[in-house]
């Protein structure tokens, strides 16, 4: 590969602008077809530049995982965003100050200590905020059950002052570990029919509730029926990664970024290959570890993004890989000293977290720097 | 705890300037008395703000982990810089510009590739480039076994045009997974020999190689005899973390960052507590896994820095961090939405390298921020 413009210090952080092409048309052609709204989430990939990617017809509705996302892509024109994190009450000023702003911003809360918080803040400020409530439907991380009448208390506590019940929110956190077509399935069954029985509690009881949103990369690419859901939010399917190709969701060669790393020296008598790309390009993610098979810390390709058959990264310090094959037996290939590669990522969110830039393999040949957003 | 300036929004990084003076002050003294240099690793902190702690009186030689650090040390004033990771032929330009800016940049390799493209970009630009020979000690990373005849191979190609043997580097990396005061003491020693032996073989083939540098934090605190021994580089110690104490180099007292993060939920039925603080704030690092107590994501204290007992961060989303007793059947205490904890570092380079600046808690009693240095 010719390197016009690209950094001559590696690490840096590559992303290929047909694959995240590839990867957007793919999921919206699904969710066209299941006549859902997409929400994606911008937390894998962090950039106004890929967002665009998504909406080349001007900003959509979009889910964020900081305020700061949020500030960023408000100043970017974006309207209808969605704060899918609890919310702590400490944050509501920022809420509030972005809602006078003129953004639809919608929290996320789970309980009464949240929704009284939410509701003194709406009064004292007399600024309407709406409020989803999170449900869990496989055990993973946060969320009320669905049988559980806190539900409804959450509800009439927004709803008895100038705060709001936008909805319902559900995350199948957990179809991170299914690994067959039908566990997956499954999964987004699962994370449908919780989302959509929550809502009917909740109409039931007279709240409108409008919104019913599911998603996760792994359940949107999974569902064949979304009845009654209104919008599916996934982000990491944007760049995908080696977790993702290991639960099948997709293939090794749709990933679309990669840390450009460089080869620094041997180690022939323990079969290493040393690079300057370490956790601190990389990440220290081992989310391949209980998968059955580990890709340690990323496959190597070449600098083309031909994978070099079976060579991993399988050691990790600040700013050194070791790079091993795969069967401690197997000769290493000659890869001399100053030879670029590329390590293909365990999550793309983490590896991407640990970069202030992208460098872009755009579409039309040329290239470009493309910024992220970081903190809080 | 009052928090004068100190953000609204968590997660962030808190730093106490009192403990790193203190980590600080228990090196200084220990180097002193083995009559040796230091030369502080700035690759865990990475602020100027914080090595102005180490140098009261102006700065004075460092070690950097990218050449982004040698830069902005640089233009600090730094002239006496070791960047000490094996170098790539395609960072001499970097080296180059640093070298004539007048920094005394010094560069490290273990390779005869290497030794033959400094010395022919040195031939090329008419700039002198001195390089520490990396020896190997344990196995751990890099470097070059002290009986290898390449040592001597590399030294001619550097010392045949205008590069220059500058002496050698050891890193005892291994002694991070020492567990007790005689197999530190160990480490300490082997590191200095292996040091030592080295540059003795370089003076008997006629080079001077006047640097002798060994160092990491475990054996910076473990040696008590450093003869031969021109330097010492340790990192980590200015902040230490639950990996140092768990081999017993600091007290978790002495533990000098940690992330702020906020209650956002609870999940009774699974002992949970649930905070914004996820492994955006922490790093996914696991260094403890191996050790004889597992500290998982860290240790919870309250935001005065009083220790939580045997409350843990067991789990790390992006944004999200779950909190939980290390042992299953212990009652959670009470802590509610809202309330500000602090979550100690497992490994205080990974955490401090996912924030962008310090929230400082001075000496005096005020509160600063501190910018930390990024990318490559």
């Amino acid at each position: 590969m010719s390197e016009p413009n690209l950094p001559a210090v590696t690490p840096y952080l590559l992303l290929d602008e047909d694959r995240v092409r590839r990867n957007v048309e793919r999921l919206r052609e699904r969710l066209a077809r299941l006549a859902v709204t997409q929400r994606p989430h911008v937390k894998t990939a962090k950039s106004l530049d890929v967002a665009g990617l998504l909406f080349p017809d001007g900003p959509g509705p979009i889910t964020v995982s900081t305020l700061r996302e949020a500030e960023v892509f408000a100043a970017a024109g974006y309207r209808d965003i969605l704060y899918a994190v609890g919310i702590a009450p400490s944050k509501l000023d920022s809420v509030i100050a972005l809602r006078n702003a003129g953004v639809d911003l919608v929290v996320l809360l789970d309980s009464v200590a949240q929704a009284r918080a939410v509701a003194e803040a709406a009064s004292r400020s007399g600024v309407r905020i709406p409020a989803l409530i999170e449900l869990d439907c496989d055990g993973h991380r946060s969320g009320l059950r669905v049988d559980d009448p806190t539900i409804l208390e959450v509800a009439r506590i927004l709803e008895s002052g100038t705060a709001a019940v936008r909805g319902v929110l559900v995350h199948a956190g957990e179809s991170y570990f299914a690994y067959s077509p039908e566990e997956l399935a499954a999964a987004a069954e699962n994370e449908r029919a919780v989302a959509v029985t929550g809502a009917k509690v909740l109409r039931a009881a007279g709240f409108a509730a409008p919104t019913v949103s599911v998603g996760s990369t792994p359940t949107a690419h999974a569902a064949t029926n979304l009845d009654g859901v209104t919008e599916v939010r996934a982000g990491n399917y944007v760049f995908f990664d080696l977790v993702m190709a290991g639960i099948g969701v997709c293939q090794v060669d749709d990933i679309a970024i990669s840390v450009v790393t460089t080869v620094i020296g041997h180690q022939p008598a323990k079969g290493w290959i040393m690079t300057d790309g370490g956790w601190m390009a990389t990440s220290k993610d081992r989310g391949t570890s209980g998968q059955p098979v580990d890709q340690a810390y990323g496959l190597v390709a070449d600098l083309d993004g031909v994978l070099i058959q079976d060579l991993l990264m399988v050691g990790a310090s600040q700013e050194h890989g070791v790079l091993a094959m795969r069967s401690p037996g197997t000769p290493l290939p000659h890869i001399p000293v100053g030879t670029r590669l590329r390590v293909l990522p365990i999550h793309a969110c983490a590896t991407a977290a640990q970069h202030d830039r992208y460098h872009v393999l755009r579409t039309n040949g040329d290239h470009a720097v493309w910024p992220r957003i970081s903190g809080w």
